[in-house]
């Protein structure tokens, strides 16, 4: 089961909805690439991974909607769609990268035929959807490496299957190792305000039989001063180009007591979520969201606050790169100095 | 009106039920000194300060409650009441010491009648509560000192008329700052598990004008990093003689993230709060609560973990001394190097 794949029967792009998890199971289908891009924008389907095989099937499925018959306004309505789908969520770069794989395709095509493009991009679609998957298993692969028998981790949002189209980056890695003998326990952190951690993360955890303990984000520090913890694992959703990591709200204070007790803190993302036109980690673009996550609990869940309450909600910070050990990539662990590192694994 | 008070028409503790709080106000009035203390337990109070008010009117009420005639009798029950009253919440020190200011009075007293002995205990109980204000106020004044106008300040849990008898300890020189004219605006750390920032804070916040927003704790560092914060403000359950802070779950990593960022970072506590026997932090007993109140939002609500999901609940955390910038107290504002300060207010 993949958090989101293409039915070639119903020509339809299918997901998970997330937000009804642990709660309820649902897939839901979309055949308009408008509704597409709303449930990321919404956070049907969240985690930069599958934001990006999203992303690239709700271009495809734009294609597939075009009625255009000549190949200029065919292409015209796809840089259009193209706009509206790279404007559902900011910070994830691979969104962009997804996009743009689709649209260079488009661009290389010598094809004079809509109809012919259109069985390209969905080809491209399907090819990035398939990569992520390969590429979650070698990150798994050269992270598990990083994880010893015995370890308590902490694991900063949800980066497992559910954040990609399979298996995962950050909780990917701590699943090989498990599935590997190696024992571990996983410090859930809740990851307010969408609870992502014990929401998400706790339901996959609990599947694949790995034991874990939910925590508050704000008690992390407690375990790791105490020595409770071995390792920090967290995904990124862009990556600057000196190692400067925006991820989940929360990861900057997470990473910064790791640091500061001296456990090492590594971030798992495929290359596709380097962006190497970013000098610094300050210049990623970062999403606030609607104070009403904070407000309350879920979606029209409960007030927690006063009537009249304001709130502000950054969707995510930047952790500078001083404060991590390492970077999981699918082609090898990146170490400082980062800027060097990064640059190397481009040329591979 | 005050959080707790007695009641001398009705011989009885009244307080606010904070668990009810931004939702409904009432207020609750106690009998029997053990429902008391099971108020303190259960959260019905909290709040340093406030607990140590409770605690010395629960020990008032078990004197007035005994039956016994002898003397010899008579104390033995209350030092049997307030091993009871004690053993509500281990991690803040003004319980004990509000009961310990009891217990000595009575040692003290030459009075063979248990009447009179049952008075000077009440007298006492409403002395520390009378106490407990006037402190506040002296602290809000030194406090006040440090904060500039148009300061954006981090707020962490509730330390506001609520954590008090009346007026509070770090949201009171707030709030002193902002009757002084200073212009303030507050992000207000929601403080999970149980919410006190967005439910009490926010709460007071609204009564008294001052405009704030809630974050999520993790969010503190995206702020505190972008340049949007001046300073950082909390209370303290317990304070080591050498100025390490026990204080909620959070505020170790706020205030990391605050010195990360060259943000000063306040405790705002009664002298009442040193523990001038532990030497360092690490000996101060941390209370670990029940993992209830992760995986459910606030009691009874909504479950946010899947079923069979297991959680770790530690309800403070130690700050070490080197994080902070100043502890803000009734006689003074102490700064590093901590010990000798502190130890030097203890003899004004």
């Amino acid at each position: 089961m993949r958090t989101v794949e293409w039915d070639s029967t119903k020509n339809c792009i299918r997901m998970i909805d997330q937000r009804l998890l642990p709660g309820r199971f649902v897939q839901v289908e979309f055949t308009d690439y408008q509704q597409a891009a709303n449930s990321i924008r919404d956070m049907v389907v969240r985690g930069a991974p599958a934001i990006g095989a999203t992303a690239a099937f709700a271009l495809a499925l734009a294609a597939r909607q075009s009625k255009a018959d000549s190949i200029n306004a065919f292409k015209n309505e796809i840089e259009s769609a193209s706009r509206v789908i790279l404007n559902a969520r900011p910070t994830a770069v691979n969104l962009a990268w997804a996009v743009s794989r689709l649209l260079t395709k488009m661009q290389e095509s010598k094809a004079q035929d809509p109809g012919q493009i259109k069985e390209v991009l969905l080809l491209e679609a399907q090819r990035i959807a398939e990569e992520d998957i390969e590429t979650n298993l070698r990150m798994a692969e050269h992270g598990a490496k990083l994880i010893d028998d015995g370890d308590t981790i902490i694991h900063h949002c949800n980066t497992g299957a559910l954040a990609t189209v399979d298996w995962g980056t950050a909780l990917g890695v701590i699943r090989l190792a498990h599935e590997q003998g190696k024992r571990v326990r996983v410090l859930v952190d809740e990851t307010r305000p969408r609870l992502q951690g014990a929401r998400l993360t706790a339901w996959e955890l609990e599947r694949y039989g790995i034991p874990y303990d939910i925590i508050s984000d704000n008690a992390a520090g407690y375990f790791l001063r105490n020595g409770a913890v071995q390792k920090v694992f967290f995904g990124a959703d862009r990556i600057a180009a000196n190692g400067d990591v925006a991820n989940k709200i929360g990861t900057y204070m997470l990473s910064l007591a790791a640091f500061d007790n001296h456990v090492p803190a590594f971030c798992v993302a495929p290359v596709s979520t380097i962006d190497y036109e970013l000098a610094n980690g300050s210049l990623i673009p970062i999403e606030e969201r609607s104070m009403d996550e904070v407000l309350n609990i879920q979606a029209g869940g409960e007030a927690i606050a006063p009537k009249g309450a304001t709130a502000r909600n950054p969707a995510f910070d930047v952790t500078p790169n001083r404060l991590i050990r390492g970077i999981v990539t699918e082609k090898c662990v990146v170490y400082p100095p980062f800027e060097k590192g990064l640059k190397e694994i481009h040329k591979l």
